[in-house]
């Protein structure tokens, strides 16, 4: 895949800006900078560009994005770049009935019917309180520095599995959220600290928001993005060029890459997610905190699976192909058949624990384990005949290390979070981990790519300081509506508030009978 | 530091066995190698051999240990192995009066007595009463797989702060507790889960081994551990050649440093901490589990600092030198001096939290805050006048990541513990984190190093698979006697227990005078 030829006997290439990691972060950061008219050089570790979007093209699927895939409303700055690319968007078929199974217990409702889960009123009481008391703490988060959160302390220093624990009442409610989220999530529910899921949370701009961030996807495979800038930029991007060392002087850095080909910049932005910067070797060492930090952010457990049928059957039943569950190994399916209906298929994430525990069998294997699962939720044998599979493990992905970003376990925000863009003598960091709005997204991608090249405009003099983060414009083809919130929701009673109203209720109710009996 | 000529055309070097790290579990695994008649070759990433030990001469200081020091009973393969060497052991002291200060209270009293830290009555029941729990849950841990452990999952979901949080009921002893726990860790208390500490503890032999494992210290210092297995050794130490890449094939594999040398073997040890894994190019790649794995071991926080004086002065003052404390920079500290009394020192740890916020002070204002610190905590002014102040900054070491050894968060044990030993193609993992019985310390990394050598030596069909692990005969000169419990220990009740007991007996009270009342 990469060259290992020993080298050292190429000509030293001369470039203005090197770019560590041709995904959409690095693409971004190099365009911006190439159309100021900068010389860049992106290495690329890979023999594609892409980084986590990976797409693939086959008869058998049309094409299949094996990576990061879906956009929503308010994610304009990655709608802005597809659009000027001429990449446009379409929505995913969520009309019908989606399916809920937890605990052995089948349900269908449609996808905003809270029903969908359960219809446990104790149940549904505590999961609003959930939600509120979720949401409320998110806002108090800042952004740019969620470390500086008036609770941050206290909240960085509990698992987000411990926080669900004690704000939930009733038992049925903490398992079901434990599920849900567990299940949504990239690792277990302890393995992230609740500072670190209040930001993402923050950062995608709350629940609502999050929940739209599945609604559309590129039409053609979002690592259209990433090869669009990559013919913008020519052969200023270098495939399979893993990055093995950067030295860095007074006025000038050397990269070096495995085969050995070495680039002389007067910057570096390094678009590889945070671990990966641990791979390489650097003279000035990276400092103390960055050393710790890298080993600090672990990436999240992810096969993402594919899988396709004759006809699209599921629709035929009712359902829209959109599936959640506790029991493996998919955690969560949505339908994924071409906008113009050719090849129905369904996506399935197989995510945490039910991907470090499946990521040893065959991909045969884990085909029929997807079949049989999709069967036993949707309760229909069909899913057990499919056409074609295709899967992506993204754990064995050694220039990725996981999807879909980076997690951050307790107490690692408020000591290390200020590391994140810290940047290291003439290097920059961009990437989606980097981000302050939506942050793990492609949308942080490319906020982050722009911000880390702008950061080196400034450093060369070129625009002032207050330019290098930029608002950007919403949408106008992806709009931003926000749905009308219940105020019922709002203002429902916990269960601890229920029970201390009932028992109010009975106090009051006894007191007015004696005295009317007396 | 290390040479980066971009090389390829020296020779390939072939041998039988490369280990990576020259630390002393790759010194022990090759050193067993050697006399087998087998050849090695050790690659050492620094200019010096020792790793996480290190030893350094000086006129000021006569020798000092910035790293790794302390032996104590039933380590007995270091113990072994120095004895070899002629490398010869002194007790530590800690004979006169302990120091404790925790917000803002000063205690002293000798090491074992429990009002060191506390007289209040029920904080000493209640720390009793967690000693005893933790003890008997570390009890139920398979050492060599702490994930069998029949309450695994429930414990790895779990911080050991939240253990601590919900076993105590006096939030005096909580308070106290944390600090003092969290201030021998080299991470906070909520990023490690609590089976990673009960592993830890069940691995070190208990309580009682644990508060032991600092009694002693190796005259002339532990680097000398591994420069006497180097001078074995010869030229089959390379220094400064940090690996860059591993290709393996069924039966060979080649590693390339980063100076462009190759050296070509039948299998390969690697004995570098399991983060620092994650620095190599693997072809082919690092399977999926392991990938994951080395972003989830994060190694400790810890800088290292010795203060000499030109006197003891606080042992004619009654302090043995030792102190705990909350406030910072230094957490723990223990008395230095040489055992024929020359150059007087204190050793201090400024650990976890401490560490990560005064990693960024010049070294002066460090040798300041931990001069000012021992004033305040011994009230003794004398230590604001040192003679000498060396330090070592472990999370600045890009070749060890952080000190004293990988930490583990929620959800790691369970998920990716068993990757530690496992093999990888013609590769064996040592080093201390990888050892069943004191894991993180010296001795975990001799029976890491020699466990992984006999791996070898099975997998070339020189030994059976029996004789992989073996027992270690306890050492004659540091003997094991265990102390007597006070059998009270064991029977004292939990602060809960107590309180049923008191309600017990009111009510049997009440009764009884009832009875006789009426």
């Amino acid at each position: 895949m990469y060259s290992f030829e020993a080298g050292g006997k190429e000509k030293v290439v001369d470039t203005d800006v090197v770019v560590i990691g041709a995904g959409i972060s690095g693409l971004c950061a190099a365009k911006l900078l190439h159309e100021t008219g900068l010389d860049v050089q992106v290495l690329e570790a890979r023999d594609r560009v892409g980084g986590r979007t990976y797409t693939v093209s086959d008869p058998g699927c049309g094409y299949v994005d094996l990576g990061g895939a879906y956009v929503g409303p308010t994610q304009d700055r990655i709608l802005r770049v597809a659009k000027e690319l001429d990449v446009t968007t379409y929505q995913v078929d969520t009309e019908q009935k989606a399916v809920s199974y937890f605990g052995g217990v089948h349900r269908s409702a449609s996808f905003d019917d809270p029903s969908l889960l359960t219809n446990n009123p104790l149940a549904l009481l505590d999961m609003n309180n959930y939600i509120q008391q979720t949401e409320k703490f998110s806002k108090q988060v800042p952004l740019e520095a969620p470390w500086n959160a008036p609770r941050a302390k206290e909240w960085d220093s509990m698992t987000y599995k411990e926080f669900i624990d004690k704000e939930c009442w009733t038992s049925f409610a903490k398992k079901l959220l434990t599920s849900i989220l567990g299940g949504l999530a990239s690792c277990e529910l302890e393995e992230m600290s609740l500072l670190a899921v209040l930001s993402s949370l923050a950062s995608a701009g709350g629940f609502q928001m999050a929940n739209a961030a599945q609604e559309r996807k590129f039409v053609g495979g979002s690592m259209q993005v990433s090869e669009k800038i990559a013919a913008l930029l020519g052969n200023r991007v270098v495939l399979s060029s893993p990055v093995m060392r950067i030295e860095q002087e007074e006025t000038v850095a050397m990269v070096t890459t495995h085969s050995g080909q070495q680039y002389r910049a007067k910057y570096i932005i390094s678009a590889v997610p945070p671990p990966l910067l641990h791979r390489i070797l650097f003279e000035p060492p990276l400092p103390d905190m960055k050393i710790q930090m890298v080993q600090r952010m672990p990436m999240g457990s992810i096969i993402k699976t594919n899988t396709y049928y004759k006809t699209a059957f599921w629709k035929e039943k009712g359902f829209c192909g959109s599936a959640l569950s506790d029991k493996g190994p998919v955690n969560y399916c949505m339908d994924d058949t071409k906008p113009d209906g050719t090849h129905p298929a369904i996506m399935g994430f197989i995510l945490s624990t039910h991907a470090r525990e499946h990521c040893e069998m065959s991909t045969e294997q884990r085909k029929q384990a997807v079949c049989k699962h999709y069967a036993e939720v949707f309760q229909c044998p069909e899913f057990l005949h499919p056409v074609n599979y295709v899967e992506q493990n993204w754990m064995a992905e050694t220039f990725s290390g996981g999807c879909y970003a980076a997690t951050l376990g307790p107490g690692v925000m408020t000591s290390f979070g200020r590391e994140l863009r810290n940047p290291f003598c003439r290097m920059y960091f961009a990437g989606t981990e980097t981000a302050v709005k939506w942050a793990g997204y492609m949308d942080g991608a490319v906020e982050a790519g722009e911000r880390a090249a702008r950061e080196v405009l400034h450093a060369m003099g070129k625009i002032p300081e207050d330019e290098i983060w930029q608002e950007e414009p919403p949408s106008v083809d992806v709009p931003h509506t926000p749905m009308a919130v219940d105020p019922l929701e709002k203002y429902l009673p916990s269960v601890p508030q229920l029970l201390y109203f009932l028992l109010a209720f009975l106090v009051l109710l006894i007191a007015v009978l004696c005295v009317y009996l007396l």
